[in-house]
């Protein structure tokens, strides 16, 4: 297939992802996709890469790799609150297999945003020596309710969602949506996992100008064992899930785990039972 | 610089792009940007990607490649009479000489931001061993006005601004912002000139299912002589002119040339004095 083709092919198949009241009002085709936001609601805008080779292996099925490509950015619009209404979809390839990668990448991708609610309505294709592909996805919420990294409180409760360290480089990730959405107006702070607990904690820490104790992490059962285990959930990156701020005596939401209390002290600052956890989860410029 | 350096950095960069009003609640640093979008408005999105080796050579001033990689964007705005209001950049380049690259990068990136209105609001960073940039650029227009590919009836007149065939693959594009949104309730259909007329063309036509009659093309002056120059203009890329079609009888905008009229016919067709123009420009698929 040429490009013209490809593009046809895609239009067809983004069309079954639309919702009814989407609020597109063209999709793939045109120089722009055409966007018509309800009223009371403000947007939220997020992006992603993965390469061959730095993200995902090269041998890794295209249906894995298309449906994790956009729950990443998923998982970013969970953190916010947000209710995800489309994404564009950027992509880079070698010629060899092109068309049955191609294929079986948007199947795994399609299948999330039907899921998800989340359309297709533009990109870009160009051939390359290696696979590389860019998502950005957009989501709603409620206008002045998103879920930020700056609100937390000294006094706040510290919760995370599901297990940690389970070093999913390779599975389906299932981004945090609907836990997300229901803690619009409840929860201060919050942000998801992608580069570990270390990292992210120190992340929203610093943004919201606090210190958090850590009493408790819970760890994934896995394939490492021991302390090593135990770095896996502290910085291992790739859990995906949301970590976020109540404020105090609020009720714990199913599927959560109290780890932790956001204390006053310096901005970033984080201990694990009393000893400083620095943050080292994934950093792609880090010296290591 | 680790990447908190290099993302705080871009913070301090970004906040200078932002124009009083332009709906940007929360810019670079969270899971994801918010924006609150204006009432009585659309919103236009378009993404596009550079690869070292396939769209710019390893050698070109890293300002230029930035200046570059928001102005293809800002050029599909333009095609659809849109204001730009805020963009994501998404990079990836190898360690060596990269703190240097990358403020050179979003010095020619951001000047054009400034210049335009468009705020930078996010992104994402990582490590390859070459570069490739994506740029997502959101715009907005009246409600309903957006210009289309798809809005040519026969009988109109078809007009295209500048001259062609420059073969711009290193300069600094100017997107033709002020023309695309002087157009908005004039012009019929518009589509800019990214791939070469020949093929552009092909797909206003075909979208619109109407066929065209070229009779003259203004081609720039330029290195090449003959047959080739035409052949340039007809065939080249990287024009980033606007093409767009009037009704009859409308005035010519200024700085534009009309180059014939839409025909019935099979959808797509084209004729250059009277003799068939297929579409051969840059399609990155098409066996060669």
């Amino acid at each position: 297939m040429d490009e013209l083709a490809i593009v046809e092919k895609l239009k067809t198949l983004a069309r079954a992802t639309r919702a009814s009241g989407s609020g597109i009002v063209l999709g793939i085709g045109d120089d722009c996709a055409i966007f018509r936001p309800r009223p009371g609601e403000d947007l939220l805008f997020t992006t992603d890469q993965m390469i061959e080779g730095v993200h995902f292996e090269a041998g890794q099925d295209p249906a894995i790799t298309g449906h994790r490509a956009l729950a990443r950015n998923l998982s970013d619009i969970a953190a916010m609150g947000g209710e995800p209404r489309f994404c564009l979809v950027t992509l880079a390839l070698p010629a060899r297999g092109r068309d049955q990668w191609i294929q079986a990448f948007y199947r795994g991708l399609l299948r999330l945003a039907r899921r998800t609610g989340t359309e297709l309505v533009g990109g870009d294709l160009a051939r390359d020596d290696k696979i590389r592909c860019d998502v950005m996805v957009c989501g709603a919420v409620a206008r002045g309710k998103a879920l930020r990294r700056d609100g937390a409180r000294p006094g706040d409760a510290l919760y995370v969602s599901g297990r940690l360290g389970r070093l999913r480089w390779n599975g389906r990730i299932q981004p945090r949506l609907s836990l997300g959405q229901s803690l619009i107006g409840r929860a201060t702070a919050c942000i998801d996992l992608s580069d570990g607990l270390s990292l992210d904690l120190y992340r929203l820490c610093k943004a919201s100008g606090v210190a958090a104790a850590v009493d408790r992490v819970p760890v994934a059962s896995g394939a490492t064992i021991g302390q090593a285990r135990l770095d896996d959930a502290l910085h291992g990156g790739e859990d995906y899930e949301l970590l976020f701020t109540l404020p105090p005596g609020a009720p714990k939401p199913r599927g959560t785990t109290r780890i932790g209390t956001i204390v006053r002290g310096i901005p970033g600052a984080v201990t694990l039972e009393g000893r400083p956890l620095p943050p080292r989860g994934y950093d792609h410029f880090r010296k290591r």
